[in-house]
């Protein structure tokens, strides 16, 4: 057996933080070494996690007890903010580093500061960093040091849409529609009154019809598969009254004589990780709950010959966030694709 | 203190059945005289739901035992296929009658058909039959003997779009999309593995991908409106893991120069039951849950100026089912618009 | 028409404060004035609570700037240690009080301390005060100027044991367990972590397993009503992912010959709140959903003939909070029992 | 590597069917090569169940079709009724068995035909049978041919009062009580209006008070430990708006000078599914959620030194189900204790 890489986990107390943990439990190529959090330091891992008891010895540390620049590789788990301005010693140390949080994703610094509302203290990263997209970019993540793990919404949205992007077949002019659901885990773990279950429980809303943080990140994507697409995209994310799940409805125009289907079925033959479903399907957000899958279906709208839908569905935290991380990291690796990564959804 | 009208109930076991019982409960001028099933005949209202215990002391009869004749006004909360067939016998007796199935709802009886998937029993009572949604066909209710009250997502989606029809601002040429999410209630109280806790529960899907029966009644409405406007039509129903509430989103294209948000407020400036809240709101579903009630915003697509997006809520039981089956009673006899419609919503 | 009077809520933005505003938006006798918060004063209560929309046009105002001495009655909403310091003010302007916090229900000031943790500002009000039960306290409740609002677990736990306590019949010297189940509103409309969708959905557990606040109110109940019951009193409180509604499961053991099934129908055979039912009988906490009532049921436990087991629902805000606080309320200023208290249940 | 034995489900399309489907898709000695079912015959496991596309290439079978004889071991996933009637075929030629209904529970036919409403099919079976509760009969389900797998409340009943009634420390004469919550999936995967999401959500409810079937098969196991501790047990399930899990609240009579924390911990301390957890811990279900775990902790009464306050969770579907299932064919064969059963608990 060879020997396991050392991973740490920054900013571990959140719902990214304990998915990591969960599916790293069962990794075969890897250790957690180190978790760090300032409030909980001191604190373990068990003790704030009981699920986690009998699972992990560890110990929350600072991030400065923690010997981070001893990882072979350090997720960063945090709010939008931090990794910008710790991950930089790690790179220079040589640890190579998957970002959940939002840093790295942009390219185009300005639009970043403007989305997120504050100055970037490293746009030199931010050049550096390749977009997780797997199944976009796997080989510049095979090279990569620094990978900007991609948002939820921005996975269940791009994926679907990827080889119909590749393929130029998306028709310009028209509008390109996400209509997007999430549960209520993408809000993370913390208090706030709106994620309680007496707010969020059997109620549906739409939020962020102002813009949300992920329209650039989609349309940065958009841009850089298919010319003047991205003009016409309108996202409207919704919350959901569940824990986990996250579903994309998207209504698109393709030129004429496309067969998405086929061209899907194609591109993602191979991927273990997206599963192109039959027109005619509704997958359902359950369907994955748990588990680093992405279903896909896509047929025209009843009624309207014109307008195509796409029904796509991710557990936000895996392969929204932490299951995607690992694989980022598999890849980085080059350690079995679904390492870590094989346990079946849960259902019911 | 004049005397209050009689009332009957076809059908009273089910969802919309116990929301007519409670909503009818506080009504100042109906009295609730019969209530039928044929499956439950001889059993105590109190005994079957038993949050009546106290308020009703009715028993379930059969259609024949029970004097509907005798009531002035019946409501059908049965399935589909029952009305067509009971109702013309009531009608020829004079009794005036508010069917929330869908029997009445379609006036081409070809489509109806073909849609519901059976012969049509009383097309002569289709003919008669005036749509019952209230905001837009108040002078015709008000005079109908038969009242065919709107489905769920007809009454969700055409509510806000009804004055922006009326204005004949819609863009031809252009979809017109309604992505809609409905609690689980909508599925009626009927046993169902689909609708079980475990599987609807925790989880999100759409579904009627390949045409649901609303679709045909939204795009009478459309097409009585404002021409041209039918073809470019998309609806996506999806189911969302909570009991009561609907919310649509509507993506619209309108010509240039509109002020939406202005002809809304202007054309419901009176209406007692559909609320034009701020651009920018997010109307969420619990704010109108166990209420007649309409909350509507609208403003234009986050970073894609030609698109509109609605939102609209209801709950489904309430002003898409039992309350505007209430409503259209109230205006069919001259009853004050809110009577027994007075209840704030249920928050949390 | 006789005027109403005038009412004020100090602290109107939790759950029991928007509990009090939607059952006194339909109540004949009284007319809200005043709701005062600080942290939102200058908000609208519209604005802060959409379900509100078009029913109040009220402002929150800070306690100093509303008028609260000019109005008949004041309901403190507040959290624990508010009403202590502020109704003394009032009581000596005449304003009569109902508290529905916990400053004025423990008699004994020191266990009262030990419990909640502070020192208690006005003791001489607690001497005063008159405990809210209002099927206990009935008289003393109508002649009161301060009502202390029971808690919710007393509430759906004394009110089954209140005739059985009252004849006399409880056997000393056995245990005497309330396993009570709780939805989450119970705690309240502040942010916390425990009280997430995340957290508390899809979850049950126990809390306050070394001891609640409650225990000693329902104590103090036992005290009063029957010697040497209070010593064997158990009582384990649990958290259920739901919002409303409160269900107690009472285990008891009966002096030889009771027949307390007859004994609680008599007692109860004209209070319109609580509803025996029968013996067999499984009340359900949605029965009561935002209705002021207490089902109950007794039986003897399958196979062990001498323990006997109550079925106790109630809905925490209403029979256990707000609705009960307007019974008091009604009962002080001889309204008829059910104002504001009409609304069936909502089910589903 | 050595070969896997052959596993077949009987019965696969309820929830214990596909959970065992999803534990042993990561299971390394086992190869599922059969799922039966009479109503879905024909039909793809990947397109009955969703989540396990991509995992399994099964095609349900009629039990006839099926080479049930030609496994290692077979699983029945059926109703109370079918196994007695199809296991002693299987038997006879030295297939091994693991039920999951109650068929082979009780060994006193006649309580179990009392309960059941039916007469037993094989008694000679029954007798053969172990009661597969690992944590006691490890032994003998190590030889065991056919292994009855225990219920869920059972199970969460039984394995934290195992330690107390071997040592004898239960005092006779006193009450003992299993206040108890499932979620539910307990109800199975079937048609029933009670189990429906708009019927069990945002509501709980006591079920069975008049005496539910796992009563005796909880007496029957404190009968087998410790002499006079059955007749005092009391047990009322209730029903709690989640999907899994179950927790039972135990109250309790220990011999005085008894320290059950010491005997408990002694007792798991090398059990890798039972975890004795601090006096003072409040196990929630979601801390198994997903993993074949039992969590207990014990203490003493706030308020009433003589009580004593077991807590005990587990998820009804694997540790109350199908995980046990596989940890007794685990022994059965020789296995790792936790082969297949790996993986850590889904939380959130």
């Amino acid at each position: 057996m060879t020997a396991k890489i050392k991973a740490g986990i920054v900013g571990a107390t959140g719902y990214t933080g304990v998915e990591l943990l969960r599916l790293l439990s069962t990794h075969p190529n890897v250790k957690v070494t180190a978790v760090t959090s300032r409030s909980e330091a001191g604190t373990s891992v068990a003790d704030y996690f009981p699920s986690l008891r009998g699972i992990y010895d560890l110990v929350f540390q600072t991030p400065d007890e923690a010997a981070l620049e001893q990882c072979d590789v350090v997720f960063f788990a945090t709010p939008n903010g931090v990794a910008m301005n710790e991950a930089p010693a790690l790179l220079a140390k040589g640890v190579r580093i998957v970002d959940l949080s939002a840093d790295f994703r942009i390219k185009d610094i300005a639009v970043w500061e403007q989305w997120y509302g504050m100055k970037h203290a490293s746009p030199d990263a931010v050049a550096q960093a390749v977009y997780g997209l797997c199944e976009m970019n796997r080989e510049h993540i095979a090279a990569a040091q620094l990978v900007a793990n991609p948002g939820c919404y921005p996975t269940c949205v791009s994926l679907p849409l990827l080889p119909l992007l590749r393929a130029g077949r998306l028709q310009k002019g028209m509008p390109l529609i996400a209509d997007c659901k999430s549960g209520v885990s993408g809000a993370g773990r913390k208090a706030s009154v709106g994620s309680l279950l007496c707010e969020a429980g059997d109620n549906f809303k739409a939020y962020g019809i102002g813009g949300h943080r992920h329209l650039p990140e989609i349309k940065q994507t958009l841009s850089s598969l298919q010319d003047g697409i991205a003009d016409g995209f309108v996202f409207v994310p919704h919350l959901t009254p569940m824990i986990r799940g996250m579903h994309a409805t998207v209504y698109l125009h393709l030129e004429d004589g496309t067969r998405p289907d086929e061209i899907l079925r194609e591109f993602y033959r191979s991927s273990p990780f997206v599963d192109v479903m039959n027109p005619g399907s509704t997958p359902e957000t359950r369907s994955v709950r748990g588990a680093n899958l992405c279903r896909i279906s896509i047929q025209k709208a009843a009624g309207n010959e014109n307008v195509w839908i796409i029904l796509s569905v991710i557990d936000n935290l895996v392969k929204g966030a932490a299951g995607q991380a690992v694989q980022n990291m598999n890849i980085m690796f080059g350690f079995a694709d679904n390492a870590g990564l094989q346990q079946a959804p849960l259902l019911p």
